[in-house]
């Protein structure tokens, strides 16, 4: 074809692109393995990844391992698993183009394709950035629309770039790597209504598992339409309502950036939902800069993208899952403790006294956006008993690219996290196997380090 | 709740209503489980089920078997391959309120969730009624508009009506069936791009599949949001764009008829896309009834929805599957043999001489239709070589409730079909065991009978 399409090019960048080229983000690469994780080894401990695995453990066993447990399946049904653990905690990080949350869903489909193949440590890397540039490709293509419409992007965009590392991850040619996006896109479901319920933690675990289905299916020569992105009854038609931006879906030319080097990957900082992030950053900072004790709080009010104060619809939660898509809980718990942890949603902690009464005097406000400019800042307001008025405005949060974790908060969150499984020894183990995949390494001897 | 939801309603009646209201339609059931296990021993032989059952056999066996062919999965990928199967040749039936295939997805999810769980008879029959209500149900609050702005609908609604499916058969309680209805909300997906592609017979696989995943998954206790059918983000507004008619997603009270009654399973008299069959209807009746020759033929037009003359976007067929989504095709060549059967779309069949000749003076044409008012009728008109024009006009396809297959069209299609796979004892084997299923048998030994 002499002028092939949006998907084709795609595909080919996937079968082509050097490998090289990708290693040079190798240290990037890491850092969102060792993030997500650390992420999955807390999350397995939560119910719902247990349900999941009890519920796909009657169809066999198999070589993926469940990561934090004792167990191993098929390899799509332990991407489910490790995916629903991946985002169950709402800790995982954000992907700015894919308005979602990208490796919870790569991670798990490269961790389990890669035990099923025996993958090598710098095959998951090379497998986790092509995802990573796919899922932008198509993001750019039909947000910030698409998820403004309800789509949760992290399910939907994700299985196409859970199809698109998988078939890196196979070495799949272009035809075969067009044939899996394709059938991706057949896949591609999920919407946010699921926000704050079980099932919107098992959509990362669906997305991964559609992307294993979607390559192993396009390898065994099952074909799919060919431009399944662009024109009519396509991604972009069906999902966006609206053709994409001209050439926003175009993979990076040869001297181009990546999008995990020019984009980056947002890790949290807090256990909750993304939308809580700006006005927690901007309330610690001023808690902390002005010295305020909770007893000096007379009302809390924040403004934020109407898009995202969306998420927020659990003002008085009754679950800790809730409560993570709760700007009440979550300002009140922050407000009183000056931090925010895993611990505040485990157990009866959404319940505490001192946070429960300052929510009602949390107010937060939704600000309408234009849907092609960049989205308004964050503000929020401290009103103290005393008359005083405090306020700051966020735009980059913490863990993003423009305003970074330290390697310290980064090292504290994994070790936080990979203790609910591991012991300290083990922590260490699983950091050194994690650093060590650009040289060497591979799935399995990985998933060793973090299995009990 | 004094008031519930659309979502909670199906779930109510599905884990209520009683097993003799449904045993009423076990007749009609039984038609269905004919026409569709038929349509999928004819299919085991295509390749795309042959490449879906390649790709999903490295992941083990299991107890569910795949129809015509050695081998057996776990439920889930034995769904997968045995609904490939199922709606390869387009020859699988249609319903009404759908606007898909209903059968073809609901079959293999029974039968292998079936085979699973060791089901008897009256059960698959049970669950195969229960699984076209709730089809019924939500295609009523989304179609026609879902299907016209580009969803596959077989794929889409066809997730939730098997995930109501197994609810049923698992005996699930109304919340564990409102979870699956939501988790079948959450693996919605598949549009009609695919027509033509191979990815078009998987579609009927994953809805299958979806369905024992959904269920499997809320009875292990995962959860979805409640309101999955109804309000903002929810399957009505996403998948359609505008609220359900008001009570249109109502299930039938204990004294309506059930929507398999009423409305009926409308099978295929063709192997091609229900889109070309009003005017093959249309055509063979003029042929037969003026007794014309091909050579008496100078044109051929036909009108027909434009909604359905979409789907026929293979104007010069290059593939057998590319052939039942051409209108030209199948028109040419029942006009030149005054009928349509599987042998017309295999091998080297689409390129026989004197159908290519008369495909050029072939015309369709795509007739607008008000939304929410009946489809316009096809027409079809004959011109003759002598200057005669001959027109017919029709609005229900045969094989319709409205203008039903007699018993030996039926009898004769299922000979047909099962005779790719089966002998002669054979065959009468498995029609003993699907006429016998609402006195008792079961899945197991309804499917001894469908293997080689």
């Amino acid at each position: 074809m002499d002028n092939p399409g949006t998907t084709q090019r795609i595909a080919d960048w996937i079968a082509t692109v050097p490998r090289p080229r990708i290693a040079r983000a190798a240290p990037l690469a890491i850092e969102g393995m060792r993030d997500a994780i650390g992420v999955i080894l807390a999350g397995a401990a939560e119910p719902v990844p247990r349900k999941v695995f009890a519920a796909v453990s009657r169809w066999g066993s198999g070589p993926a391992r469940i990561i934090g447990h004792d167990g191993a399946l098929a390899a799509p049904w332990a991407a489910l698993v490790n995916g629903a653990s991946a985002h169950v905690l709402d800790y995982d990080d954000t992907f700015a183009p894919l308005s979602g949350h990208a490796t919870a869903v790569l991670v798990p489909a490269i961790l389990a394709l890669g035990e099923e193949r025996n993958a090598s440590g710098p095959d998951l890397l090379d497998a986790l950035v092509v995802g990573l540039e796919v899922m932008a490709c198509i993001g750019r293509g039909v947000n910030p629309r698409h998820y403004a419409l309800g789509w949760h992007a992290t399910s939907t965009i994700g299985a196409i770039g859970a199809a698109a590392a998988c078939a890196r991850l196979m070495n799949l040619d272009a035809t075969q790597a067009r044939d899996a996006l394709s059938l991706g896109v057949s896949m591609a479901a999920g919407t946010r209504m699921q926000l704050g319920a079980e099932a919107k933690s098992i959509h990362a675990g669906f997305a991964a598992k559609d992307g294993i289905l979607a390559a192993t299916l396009a390898e065994a020569g099952a074909g799919g339409a060919a431009e399944a992105l662009e024109g009519r009854w396509r991604f972009v038609d069906l999902y966006a309502g609206r053709p994409a931006p001209e050439g926003a879906m175009l993979p990076p030319g040869e001297n181009e950036p990546l999008a995990i080097e020019s984009i980056g990957i947002a890790y949290k900082a807090y256990p909750t939902c993304a939308a809580t992030h700006l006005s927690l950053d901007a309330l610690l900072s001023l808690r902390e800069g002005a010295g305020i004790t909770p007893d000096r709080i007379a009302a809390i009010e924040t403004d934020l993208p109407l898009v995202l104060s969306r998420n927020l619809m659990h003002p008085r939660p009754t679950t800790g899952m809730e409560a993570r898509f709760s700007m009440e809980y979550c300002l009140a718990a922050a407000a009183t403790q000056g931090a925010l942890t895993l611990s505040d949603f485990e157990g009866d902690a959404i319940h505490r006294d001192a946070i429960r009464a300052l929510m009602p005097r949390i107010t937060m406000r939704g600000v309408p956006e234009p849907e092609d400019a960049p989205p308004p800042p964050t503000t929020v307001t401290l009103r103290l008993t005393d008359g005083t008025t405090l306020t700051e405005m966020r735009t980059e949060r913490r863990g993003s690219r423009g305003n970074p974790m330290r390697e310290a908060d980064h090292d504290a969150k994994f070790r936080d996290c990979a203790g609910h499984v591991l012991d300290a020894a083990g922590v260490a183990r699983a950091l050194a196997a994690i650093h060590g995949l650009a040289t060497g390494g591979d799935a399995a001897s990985l998933v060793d380090t973090l299995v009990p």
